[in-house]
């Protein structure tokens, strides 16, 4: 396996953007991505687009508008992982000495996607039953809550946490400190979640050049990527600890594994946010706390910007918005501007090691749940 | 790179089939192929799924009904050629050494999508006007014709032959044998395709089993997979010249290239034909026949089962139909049958190298399309 780099990453604000279509938003992510890393075009032997909602061809839709074509291009979907899937796949192309340079895209326009409905091809009973994918996430707290004593302040913390980092994102779609009072009195959306501990749905783009050993600027500091694992799983629903991240604490082992390092040689992590239960669960799945410690790690301080291991520097899903497919490629941008010190405003200081993560899936009748870890350190 | 062989393959029957869901048909698929290949769900790797149509994480939805979890799992849409490009992700992840075992599947359920319309993000204006897929490829046999002098029995020709090649085909939608001239007095679909020259949507799927080295079972004729092409282009209507399979062209180029065959070492071939005029152009693309002769090589016999070099031996699009992400996967499983001497009553005789092409895309505002061409052999 050969030595992986991030040379390039671009990514658009994120947030409710009616105006740009799906292609303007990737091909925007792309032109920065190969312009941060001093990349033509015509370098870039393969890429893998991660979009799930786009239609079709979203992979060849963009990059032609991106000068980009004639080269192997793969649509991926794995659901809320789909941008970490398809970094996965990046990886794997460059490590195995399949190509020395490819493009890692994640795309999604949800502005008025849903405003008729989701055509899924199938009926989803469990969704209008009510197990939908705030209905399950709100199950999970409430069975931490049981389990670990975990309280709604707590969970809250999290939202104020990752809505103060986000102040200082611009490409955030939100900008607003909030107070826990403020998190736990917003209105009930599947109790004991409030609204702002829901992440809002957003359109945005995220790319990233991945290179095999050193293609980036002079001068620069390098990123390379130690690991990046994969994994599948069922739903939720089928688990009968629904509160312990299983899928999550397999992908972060073999990331761990991977990349020879471990939970205590991270200095800085994106984690799947999309509810505040989410990062709870989700920081305990990387050992970054104990089982059960995720509300208090939250609450301590411990994961702020300022604290021993901070997460979601970049304001996490809840601040930034969640255009799914790009969502994963969104936190390997990040953490590559924490890892090079571009990170303004937000820099953890000295951050050499970094870690991904991203769970998908889960809404009823989808039974599938995938998970990556990728962890990344200055070179 | 390491050699990689097919061990098993799996196709449902193809065709309207309402009553059965998108998983069913693809855990019917995997099974089949497991069975055949005398694998067990555990020994699976990696899965590279192909689905255009089935609403979100449809790898995992089947896996996990046969049996499959816990490891890797992609959904990759590429249009038509999105069960192609499956293949080719699975060759490579086993021939890079990535993985030892892999499992590859097309999945279909076209059955009742279209009746409410497709819900596409964005409004299609070109397929409004009349640029659809039929109107696509209409232009591009009145260009043929008035470049090449082909005639409308020419393109009928490969209609009556690969819905002749059908009827040995238990698992093909159609089995009914049509006249040159019934094929041309069938309903003007776009002028000068008539609706015999159009392949039906269907439902359906197909899997495959690849492995590094002789994993199959004892005594069995063994297959490998010589070649897997991939390659991206823009869309037939930002060409200046339609009807000459450019895309098929280079993917082919590659496919020969990487396995050290020509056109004339090729005993039998699975090639798109979802209009008669697809069939026309690729088989000249992909070199049996000179551009321009597409028409004759169909009319003359020569790619008929009993002909020089038999095209479609399956049926093709025409007669199996088109479950469009199964489609490229099927055509896999055909020649492995054909490699084998398992191709009951469509047998080619002394079939050694076969190659399989699908390209997909090109439908007005879908600016990319996608050709792969795989080459396989009896080993």
């Amino acid at each position: 396996m050969r030595d992986v780099e991030i040379v390039g990453v671009g990514m658009t604000r994120f947030g409710k953007q009616e105006d740009r279509s799906l292609e303007s938003l990737g091909r925007a992510a792309v032109v920065d991505a190969l312009n941060d890393g001093g990349v033509t075009s015509n370098s870039i032997q393969a890429a893998f687009v991660a979009n799930v909602l786009g239609g079709g061809q979203v992979g060849q839709r963009v990059l032609f508008r991106a000068g980009i074509e004639s080269i192997p291009v793969l649509t991926i979907d794995v659901a809320c992982a789909s941008g970490s899937a398809a970094l996965h796949e990046g990886f794997e192309a460059v490590a195995s000495g399949r190509h020395d340079i490819v493009l890692v895209l994640g795309v999604e326009k949800m502005s008025g996607l849903f405003k008729g409905g989701i055509n899924l091809q199938r009926e989803d009973r469990e969704s209008r039953l009510g197990l939908t994918m705030p209905g399950i996430y709100a199950m999970v707290a409430r069975r931490h809550m049981f389990d670990f004593g975990t309280t709604p302040a707590q969970l809250a913390a999290v939202s104020v946490k990752n809505r103060r980092h986000g102040l200082a994102n611009p490409r955030a779609m939100f900008a607003q400190e909030v107070s826990v009072e403020q998190v736990l009195e917003s209105p009930a959306i599947a109790d004991p979640l409030t609204m702002l501990q829901c992440c809002p749905n957003a359109d945005g783009a995220a790319a990233v050049v991945l290179t095999a050993g050193d293609h980036g600027r002079a001068g620069r500091p390098r990123v390379r990527v130690l690991a990046s694992h994969l994994v599948s799983g069922t739903s939720l629903r089928r688990q009968v600890e629904i509160d312990r991240g299983d899928i999550s604490r397999r992908a972060a082992a073999g990331a761990y594994e991977q990349a020879g390092v471990g939970p205590a040689d991270v200095d800085v992590a994106e984690v799947h946010d999309p509810f505040t239960i989410g990062e709870v669960v989700s920081t305990e799945a990387l050992g970054f706390c104990d089982a059960g410690d995720g509300g208090d790690f939250a609450a301590s301080g411990a994961s702020s910007l300022d604290g021993s291991l901070p997460v979601n520097p970049s304001g996490g899903l809840m601040s930034k918005g969640h255009p799914v497919a790009a969502t994963g490629v969104a936190q390997i941008a990040e953490l590559t501007w924490q890892l090079r010190g571009e990170a303004e405003g937000r820099q953890v200081p000295e951050a050499r090691v970094a870690v991904a993560h991203t769970v998908g899936g889960g809404v009823a009748e989808l039974d599938g749940v995938a998970s990556v870890v990728s962890i990344l350190a200055a070179a």
